[in-house]
């Protein structure tokens, strides 16, 4: 297996696009990510799209509008992290040899399919009796602050700290500073969450470009080594008993460490799945950037905070940044880059060489067949 | 790049399963196969699903029904393309070396998105403007009756073939054998198409397991190879002027036959996308069956049926067999590897050593965001 490297990044501004189609909303990401690879549209041999409700021909709809046909294009869905499952199988082609050079986009639009258009099925009875994902992390967070005493307003502090990440990040939905009290009071939606402990729903499209490490030299003098690529599915839970230790990302993190020869400590900047405060705390346990029942600690010192030891989501994160939920992946995967290359603006974490990427979707129904992707980058 | 083998096959009979759910009508194939592979569930390293209107997590929720979790699960969309979309992923990934034992499986259910319900975008204004499938491949027809004095008769012709040999397959939808004349008199559909044109809608499961060559000498005596795998994107037609000459599947037939090696007067058996009559006509062409204009002959010639020199759709095809759109890419591939197998029963085409699959979704929507899929198959 070769080598893989980064060389170009782009996404839109994630934000609610009523008026425009998903292949308009996707187009300006692919332009700017294949802009700054410094590659042309012919030198692009494959694409990767991973979309979790776009529709049929996803990639094909984006890409025909920049004209680029004929190619490979495959669409990959794993609902939170279709886009990091398509990058995976971009990664594994690349550094199989297949291809030099392979796009990967992610694109959502759930301003046309919000409000619960997805079909039941009789099989998943938990949400059929209200165990929607605002329901389930709201009794995993009523759990964790049972075992080790987290309090509400430390909870409400992951919002405060992403907002204001976010507030430095020109892509981001949610641009604006909230205080303690703003995210206390507003409005609940399940216990222990007000609105602000919840990521917002919206649209957003962001993507790409990698190449062989050997390739990638001819387009670019800073590549970005993609230093692991992990995929896997699993329960959320390693059992009824321990609600709060995602078992899908704890096992995730453990091979992705092992096969960067990376580890947690080595992490300088870190992009996790927020979709609720709570879960941010646990993935810092679970991806070991403390141990269990610490989160709280780290997060109250600053360590997570841009500045500290292991900034985490300096984007803004699913909380700030938004959710559009198949281009989350690879959007996490542009500030990353981002942050590596030192170019992160007022955001930047200094002297950052080693970021890693964390996404983990569905995980209702059963609770055990969720996907949970982790890539771990260097430079 | 490693040699790739496919080791077990199965499939449920395609048919309007309204009463279950699409995890209900996936695990049963998917058992078959691995019971086919004689592999244990545990020696199954990763799997892909394909499905066009599954919704998110399909292949999460096939195999949680038979416990097969904790594995990277990778769903994919290409239209009718999926399940050999996904198939050509877990070839990469087994000739890559990453994994040695893979799941490739496809599942649709029609019977809950049947009617339209897709959203169209404003993009979509062919399809606004009725230009929908059968439409399209309609006149197509009428050009080709008009280019090569195609005949009305000769086309409902391959209608009849398909459900000759459907009826020789206990996996078919539609297993009775079917007269010109009923064809030539079904309701009309679109002209020159009347319903037995069309290929019908419907539910379906099918699933392959592959590993590497190597790896399946300890599950099997009897490996399929896997000859090439292609799969690309493009424009249906060369151009305006040229409708009845799929140039997706003309360029990725070139591709398939130089990378196997393999020419098409090699081919012994072939599964080409029927979705209406002069499709198959269309691909015989494509596939270089038969030089441009001489289908309708090689058709009443009887060489593409059983017992004639290059039989095509042995299965029934999509006419008869059905086409539960994302299951019917591996669908094909089981056809193709138990006739491979001489285990084809009543249909068997006598010393079938080369097998091709052909499988081609989209393009409607500006002619030009298709996916077609070649694999080739030797023993």
């Amino acid at each position: 297996m070769r080598e893989v490297s980064v060389i170009g990044v782009g996404m839109i501004p994630f934000a609610k696009y009523r008026e425009k189609t998903l292949a308009e909303i996707g187009w300006p990401a692919v332009k700017a990510a294949i802009e700054d690879a410094g590659v042309d549209k012919k030198d692009i041999e494959a694409a990767y799209c991973g979309s979790a409700l776009g529709g049929m021909m996803s990639g094909q709809r984006v890409l025909k509008q920049l004209g680029i046909t004929g190619l490979p294009i495959t669409n990959v869905e794993n609902a939170c992290s279709s886009s990091s499952s398509a990058f995976r199988q971009a990664y594994i082609a690349v550094a199989a040899g297949v291809y030099d050079v392979v796009l990967v986009l992610g694109v959502e639009k759930l301003t046309k399919f919000g409000g619960g258009t997805l079909p039941l099925e009789k099989e998943d009875f938990e949400v059929t009796h209200g165990l929607v994902m605002p329901a389930l992390y709201g009794m995993r967070a009523r759990r964790y602050m049972h075992d080790y005493g987290l309090t509400k307003e430390q909870l409400a502090s992951v919002a405060v700290k992403a907002h204001k990440h976010g507030a430095k990040n020109e892509d981001a939905q949610y641009r604006n500073e909230v205080t303690l009290e703003e995210v206390m009071n507003a409005r609940e939606i399940a216990d222990p969450f007000t609105l602000l402990h919840c990521c917002p729903s919206g649209d957003g499209a962001s993507a790409v470009v990698i190449a062989s490490a050997e390739k990638a030299r001819q387009f670019t003098t800073k590549p970005v080594r993609v230093a692991c690529s992990e995929v896997n599915s699993g329960k959320y839970m390693t059992g009824f008993r321990d609600m709060t230790t995602p078992e899908i990302t704890v096992r995730g993190a453990k091979q992705a460490y092992e096969e960067a020869a990376i580890g947690p400590d080595d992490v300088d900047v870190a992009e996790v799945h927020d979709a609720f405060t709570i879960a941010e705390l646990l993935y810092y346990e679970a991806l070991g950037f403390c141990g269990k029942g610490e989160a709280a600690r780290l997060l109250e010192d600053g360590e997570t905070s841009i500045g500290g030891r292991i900034p985490v989501n300096p984007s803004g994160g699913l909380l700030s940044k938004g959710h559009p939920i198949g281009a989350t992946g690879t959007a996490q995967i542009v500030e990353i880059v981002r942050q590596l290359r030192g170019l992160a603006g007022n955001r930047q974490v200094d002297g950052a060489k080693v970021g890693l990427t964390h996404c983990t979707g569905g995980g209702i129904s059963g609770f055990d067949h969720g996907a949970c992707s982790i890539h771990m980058f260097s430079v």
